[in-house]
């Protein structure tokens, strides 16, 4: 393995634009200077206070029929937008041989474009700077947070709507050779989006790439420090940034005795890749799970009203429908449909060192809307609130764990917002607990259901990064979390 | 790179039953060992023609109508199974935005099962050993051919068809800890296949599994030299060898100028691993192709005889029928839909040292029946018969190139056979050739259309083996063809 992995590293992987040397060691230098170069933290919080004031945004919610170019197809009952493009909503109905609910129907966002993610890092002063964007979106609790660079849909970027062109989309379409630093398909949620998957990308640019007006560079230090604030960061620049090549060792610090960790072979991971993989594969495998795609119409447990579809219980989401006017005379009102959960979610972490190294549990997490059946989700994910009704052995494993601990021992704790474009105040808190033991083993011996756990060192969680369909977007999110406070 | 790396080859990498070592050391011997070490060549060869003596078996072509177990749907007319197991054969309407046939129709197999193909390996008197199976299937046009250890639909192990338990099945469902070399889920054909994938495995076993009646311990050097056989080692093996540890050096021999190639930078691939995978990134997200299931009845070019669905102007392959008689007496008769395709395949590698490293010109290839959109594919790949009616500027690139100097300097030109389970007497003609030169480029500049290419160290093709939705099944077995003659 030693051999194999020597000989992939590339003469090509200099980037072409930057002053040379590895990238990673180039984001360490970035994640160091947490008070900025181009700009400073005092400087960015007043540039960003300004920027909220600049986009100022009305979103009402109205019942469909008053939704501009949407409606509901007369024969299926989807709603869809009257050009075809943009999203749809349809039923699906879900079968599998597992699971406290092995059968059930639930609206989708069917969204078969792709979309671009990108974020365009740039030398300043010898430190990488991040392009990060001020953007609103009508879904999020408080207008504008801080986003990638480039956020687009295939719808946006090729204009179907009618707007302005998309800003720096030349950068990502074309990027120069070599300048490409982060470029794989990831999933979004699994449960809410039906096998939708958006382009990641960061790409190093050069000194002709200035900061437009919604625009600021920002050191990896500064983004880091910033996701530990609710509802700061989006969600489309969690994902990127998680996709980073990762910058940091492998050990770090100090073992939990007190003995630095400094051999090499403490670099390991208490699984091999190979193991991690087959793991995975057979989590893929052993279970059957069925999803056919039905027309809204026929959805049953879903109830549709003038101004929104909710579940009979109302648990879960319901769709709405919202109005929105901006502030800004060059961007013309509009309206659309979005999800709106039925409560705040919960993703968590459990993190513990093993002979110095950092492991993070993760679940084999089986959704219906994913390309790949199963994906590494974290420890615990989920709303409280829909497991509520269920009896305490078909709650999620390890949720009153984490719940507990993290009062005290939180290493991460904030409530962050899923994409805005989609989903209407779609909160979850972010999590990560390190715990001491291995809470995969109890007093009489492992836990039931084990098997669809996994601890995993970070540094094989950024290996899978660079591929598709490996960690979901939760999961994603808290491995920038993770790689943020350590 | 050369970090994050190093801390990923685990504590775990050894195998449980093994003496130890890393694998790839473990196989490099055994692939030097070419006349076996448990059975001679001689004592192979005369074995597998007592093995077709004792399964002759009668192939048969009938009528739909006479099929057991199988019929047209009332509805839809699709082809399936009274039990709704095995498999379907219904209809998929393609359209795509490029290429010169741009939408199609077209019959499609749909299996949605994961099948387990997998070898059993074991040291024998120091060396480690494949188990291979002497097999005959339906549609192999000489009977039995070389297979993997167990070949298992879910329908075969769960014993939907009520024969005899699979053997070996539990090495591979309840494998040791530390046992496993290889384990992915890999595409097949996605031109017949709908999103078909079947679980790859290698599995190191203890010497209390020994080898059955139609089963034989073989070195890696003579499954090795037995791929260079005419329809000998089958689809199912080939594609399992391809996913083993890669154990030969980045850099092989000498290097075409003649001077030895020592030094570690030249261990390198002429694209870094994030440059191979953006532009197979960019490849999925391009262009659009859209596919959607159609009842049998209603796809449009074909027609339906009374033993044979069939294109109209006789191209591409039909669906036939088949009763299979066996000579032994533990085996019922049985009968199956096969597809028969239409002319013999045509499946070609360029190849080419860079910097005394070996690299191969992969396409980024489109499939309908792909999960994940694109793999990569050979460098050449399809059925020339199926081009013959095209203007040149529409065929193959490199078709003709491949042909003309693999006359005289062919690394590797052997007929293989396509899986026989499903395909009748679907034989593929295998090429590997060198060229001194980059055939990207031409006198005018580069190559229209070469995009769609990129060349890839052997390595990095192993790395990406390790991953599911990398390679297609035609490349899996010319890598594992190139890795027999290197």
């Amino acid at each position: 393995m030693h051999k194999a992995s020597a000989a992939l590293t590339s003469r090509g992987s200099g980037t072409g634009s930057g002053t040379g040397g590895e990238p990673a060691a180039r984001l360490a230098v970035s994640a160091a200077a947490t008070d900025g170069v181009a700009m400073s933290n005092a400087a960015f919080f007043e540039w960003f206070d300004e920027r909220r004031r600049e986009q100022p945004q009305q979103v009402r919610r109205i019942p469909f029929s008053e939704l501009s170019g949407w409606g509901f197809d007369q024969a299926t009952g989807n709603l869809q937008h009257r050009s075809g493009r943009f999203f749809t909503v349809h039923g699906l109905r879900v079968r599998s041989d597992f699971g406290p609910v092995p059968e059930w129907e639930q609206p989708i966002i069917n969204q078969p474009e792709f979309g671009i993610l990108g974020i365009a890092v740039r030398e300043i002063d010898g430190v990488l700077h991040l392009l990060m964007q001020a953007k609103s979106e009508p879904g999020n609790i408080n207008g504008v947070q801080l986003s990638p660079t480039i956020q687009a849909t295939k719808s946006n970027y090729s204009r179907v709507h009618g707007g302005s062109a998309v800003k720096y989309l030349e950068s990502f379409h074309r990027p120069a050779p070599g300048s490409v630093l982060a470029d794989s398909l990831q999933s979004e949620q699994g449960t809410w989006f039906y096998r939708k998957r958006n382009r990641n990308m960061v790409v190093e640019v050069g000194p002709e790439v200035e900061a437009g007006e919604d625009f600021c560079w920002l050191t990896l230090g500064q983004v880091n420090a910033l996701l530990g604030f609710d509802n700061l960061v989006n969600m489309d620049a969690r994902t990127v940034l998680s996709c980073l090549p990762d910058w940091q060792p492998a050990v770090t610090g100090e073992v939990s005795d007190g003995a630095p960790a400094t051999s090499l072979h403490s670099a390991m991971s208490l699984h091999s890749d190979t193991e991690v993989r087959s793991w995975l594969t057979q989590r893929r495998i052993e279970h059957e799970i069925i999803t056919t795609a039905l027309p809204l119409n026929d959805v049953t447990g879903w109830e549709r009203w003038d101004d929104r579809i909710e579940h009979e219980r109302g648990r879960y989401f319901s769709i709405i429908a919202v109005d929105v006017s901006s502030g800004r005379r060059e961007v013309p009102a509009w309206s659309q449909p979005l999800l709106h959960p039925s409560g705040v979610g919960l993703a968590g972490l459990l993190v513990r060192h093993i002979d110095g190294v950092l492991h993070a549990l993760m679940r084999a997490r089986v959704e219906p809307g994913l390309l790949d059946i199963a994906e590494l989700a974290p420890t615990v994910q989920g709303t409280p609130g829909n497991y509520a009704h269920l009896p305490a052995e078909d709650r999620p494993p390890f949720q009153e764990e984490l719940l507990e601990r993290s009062t005290e021992q939180a290493l991460f704790d904030s409530v962050l917002s899923e994409e805005g474009g989609r989903f209407h105040h779609a909160e979850c808190r972010y999590v990560i607990t390190e715990v001491a033991d291995d809470v995969l083993e109890t007093e009489d011996g492992l836990r039931p259901g084990h098997e669809e756990f996994r601890w995993m060192s970070v540094t094989q969680l950024g290996e899978l990064l660079k591929y598709s369909s490996q960690l979901n977007v939760q999961a994603r999110t808290l491995v920038a979390a993770l790689r943020s406070v350590r």
